[in-house]
């Protein structure tokens, strides 16, 4: 049975609140309920986390070297200059795909840039929530496919 | 019935041949006939179009607008300065997203910029043939759902 | 009898379908008629060429040389990285003004930038259609007047 | 009646005598008798301006608020560093266009950045004096056309 | 009766310590006295935080949305990089005055800039402890007067 | 008694008739009346000076060498180029406060940068019409506290 | 038998009438039979391309892959933006050597740069038409020397 | 007796699993015990700190200025963006030596710049576990020699 | 008898006040005379202007065109953006020395930059007030030599 | 009799032992035997000279005004930095060619700019030793023929 | 037994004399005196060289391949623009450290980037002459240990 | 008596030879013997030094602290790059101004940075041979004025 780890970073815990025009209305529950949905229904085991703090976040991404087959983060702010959570990544060896839910290429010119874009399989950016499901979809048909290796 | 146009820019027709350790040894065919058989199965109509020429890709996009609901676009090397594919694809409103085979930001660094991201609804990349599927299935999700929009 | 070319870039055939709030409501045919009236009561011959694809722009430069006492082109988004046309009017020797409907120095950056402005005699950009009418004046001006030479 | 105001920025009294070959041999007394015929011909009243003092356009431009329907200015080097210029345009809400007698574009690298270029309705340059005419036709144009504004 | 957070970043716990020619020798205690002083005599209840950890600060301004009318916050060293807490302030929608003790254009080049600069209503820099006082007061004004809106 | 220079630098003049939603509906007059009222209740004479002739703006900085105990300055745009007012003020030695109305880092990037910062005592931006007041407060405290030194 | 490609880009073509003072007054017909003439001498056969669109450039060095030992390009001014011809020949996998007729280096800036010099076996500029057939010498001298490779 | 700290920052607990071919293949614990040994040989007294959380290296800083007569840092990612350890290593006044592994030099372009250098005592980088070690050495001589202050 | 005209720029009436320990204790007045003196010894005329005020600068350089055989300026911190006085200086044509004070490449950045230095015939800076004299010098040679020509 | 000189910068001594992945394995000696050999055979005199001394490098260039009728150089590090070898490329007035063993353009970005590039006939790069004879061959040609003047 | 060479780049024979407050009161004489003293009770030679010709570094730094188990080198102000001696170090293939007397990374810009940095195995900078110390000692370890390789 | 030594730098020996129009026809041997006639008329003692070896001028800077009162240097094409010769100057802490006998900022932009201004007590340039002169000039009266110290 597949493990994977999903990350949502700082200020995602607002989703639903703040600038929903941006972000969309639904609040991270809903989004989790969804995943763990998804999750369930392929007999996946699905644990999410939302930190503000960086250092749990690097720590998360180092304890599921232990037990995941692979990482979905969307490391909200902490992607346009957390080397450390970079670092984390490429330390583990895992699969991990970056989500965006908006087009962070349509915003300020700082969002533009991703610190950890360089260590990870993908990215998946501007679909909203259903990026972080593309995401888990992509980490599971890994297994069974040569392409993504 | 939903009508999608996928279209694959300059080089792409060497797929298979051309660096397989970047691109994977799947030729163009072969995804195509895959992203067919997907959107059969859905009731989905998909066009594809490969081109080496820029002009042909803008005469794709403003005819899409005729009859697409949608656009997966990965236009290559384009990307990185076609500013012309950029006006024709915010000059038709149709929502596009971007697709790239592998992981632009893990590779020489005029990769990193793309001219049509901030038009487009989002972004894959990274995901081998995947992403592909991946973007047409965020495409025919979006009718149904909200959060996209 | 005095012969012209007017040349419209890649996308300009969207005109009045494309960010109508940018580009206003008439459309390509609309403006040519516009010029076409005016330099008929003129006693000018007056071709126009809207084409997408940049190698036909280079094209109908270099066979102007043949027929045309000038041009004048709104090169649409080829403006800001089309060195091939750049070279193109340089080497035909023609009087060439440089026309944009929208004032580019108000919207993005990219747009700034124009490679071809260096090698025409001059630039009109932000007042509408209206622009390339007084493009023709200053190149009809300009055999009979010494300060534009 | 429509009342417009011409500027003329610093150093321009010196045309006929400053560099003729970038500039030409007219003097600035010349230019504006023909801008002055050009006006009354047409029932339009014209004032024009030339400082070397920054303040004093800035003076003349809110003062034009009270009486001008519109302002054609050429800033000469204040166009590349008068922040306090574009401000005063900016304020004022009168629509104005922005001429330089020579092509900006194809000189100095510091003369390719103009100031009051986003403030500005739009921009002519390189057409020697009869660029100021073809500003003033367009903005006597524009009270009974709707695409310029 | 109002209720404002005021925020004390990384190695501001230092103060009277740390370079007294550069922050003077007050403690953050004697400059957290005068501020509740200053507000106890207006009827203003005041909470102070002083923090080394990012997500703390995050964690406090989130959590201030639900008791607090605004937010003083002198980030410290994390100003100059921390676009997560740029991402709290702006998700809370709270009016936020950004203050230092010291006039930060007059130092490193890397302290001229301010991530969170952007988001605040303001600044006040260079004005000693005085600065967090006068935010205060521009905060408390705020209600009963229009202009800061 | 205290005696301290007011200076708005160019268009501040325009205040209330000029971008009110950027500048607010006070005139420049209604912000003055203000300020000498507050300077009044406080036995401060207060001298203030409009201008959009950079010239005068640095003659009245040196001026105030002779009789002010301290400035306050808005130099609008010149705030962003003007060497020379910085020089002025580093010139006369006297504790210069720079304010804005608006909040300069959340407009364009030309305005991010401010030529006399290093050489202010301090910065208040963003605040209004207050700023000016705030200011006023921080020069009027400095006498009888050690912190602003 | 040895058989190479020849591509000449955009507005070569003009060769002998476009500013002769750069790049001489031989036309390309005498450039090309002077070199099918080097080759016929030594049993090469040489075909020889000239397009002013990047997308037949593309088709064509995608082409030479089945019959060519080699491709000698002087890609005009796409040199300078066109990743896509940069895509080709690295994906063809061909020895190609890049050639300019004049020194790129003691021209304009924006001509120092070549997007498809890292993918090409070398470059040689500056030496006229001459420099086409250094280029074909090099690559036939390849197949009997080890230096090359 | 001399006290000393060691502090090494984010993903150092991975050392060993982590990049071998870049780090070596000993754990944390290796180098602790070693550079333990070392100093227990010479009556020093050595306290160690592995943390990936930011504010927890701050707090240790600040706290060792109670107690320790130099500090020898591996802020690891840290290194290259956290300005406020650098604003904690330069508030607490204790000669602190910057190590790193690896030769930061020779590797991704973001770590060749160092946050924290401008406030050590000096840096030694590339020369694996023994750099902590040359470090304590260095930090060690120093009350015996005059060189170093 | 030859006529040279000497100005100081902005501030430049601060001598011997302002930062006497970067440009000495002389008064403006005491410069003046000197050179007064110095002119007067050899029959030379010297007019000398201070001004604050860019436009009377660039009045005075246009004016110089009538009576003067060269000029000496010290452009204050007008050397750092004014173009409008570099195109005062090249359009008059009159032989002209820059000089600063102190050494400009010495002290911040900015003044590291002069607009006008490439349209005069050279620059003496560092020298004190004696660069005035030897840039006189200079111009007052230029007749009877070859080699500044 | 033609006679020539060619130049080998620093480190080129190294040649066979030093990097022999990037610059092959000859040594300097054989590749000097090979020009030597093909300049014999057509009665051209050939000089070599290798010098790790930038000012033996100009003294050799000056010198050679005095005998030589062109020169190869291959500056090898001196190339990105040594102005002063450009300039005495252009001081002496002979045509020079400019040669790199490796493709500079496909290494390190700081080997992609050459100070002598400008001033040089032109560039022969990444075509091995051959590149040297192909220099020779186009110094030699240019007697007889126009096209490189 | 181990031979090593230490090499003192340009002006670090005024060492004493230059800069006490930056480089401390030893002598280069003293600094080699120390260093001889370390070699000969651990039955090492070494060879120390000063030079302020970058040519006779280069050479010396050849001619260590033949004898030299290893390099400690400090180049002075070549450090910042020498690629021929970065080459050298490249091309001898012999374990090379990096030292600087002072902080590098705490003086002017210029000094913060080294060329030769990324091909030396390692540096040490802001540790006086200890730093040559600890250079030898890790080159000398690297014999019986690991994990410099 | 006095003593100033005046160095010349890489290719200042083809002064009359190279490039009149930029450097006039004297030769430097004119230019020696007129400094040493001033020199002698005042009773000066003076040395001159030309080199192509950035080494040999370093030497020569040293050696001078041992006997002369000031340098007068035009460091030619090393001016540009040449850190070990800033530092020298800086070292040996003699009063140095820095000549160039064309006005660099009117030349080629890797001409207008100078690394050795910062060190020199001031700068003449564009005033041809006579700038040397009014260099010594200037060193000379220092002994006796205190507005150079």
């Amino acid at each position: 049975m597949s493990h994977y780890l999903v990350i949502h970073g700082p200020n995602l815990n607002l989703l639903g609140r703040r600038e929903p025009e941006v972000y969309g209305r639904d609040t991270l529950e809903d989004i989790n309920r969804r995943l763990l949905n998804w999750a369930e229904e392929r007999g996946i085991e699905l644990h999410t986390l939302q930190s503000n703090h960086e250092g749990e976040i690097i720590d998360a991404i180092q304890d599921a070297a232990n037990w995941a087959a692979g990482i979905v983060i969307n490391a909200g702010a902490f992607t346009h200059y957390s080397y450390a959570i970079r670092d984390a990544i490429a330390g583990v060896h895992l699969p991990t795909i970056e989500v965006h839910l908006s087009n962070i290429y349509a915003r300020e010119e700082f969002r533009h840039h991703s610190t950890i874009a360089p260590v990870c399989r993908g990215q998946i950016c501007g679909l909203g929530w259903l990026g972080y499901q593309l995401a888990l979809e992509a980490l599971h048909a890994e297994t069974g496919r040569r392409a993504l290796e």
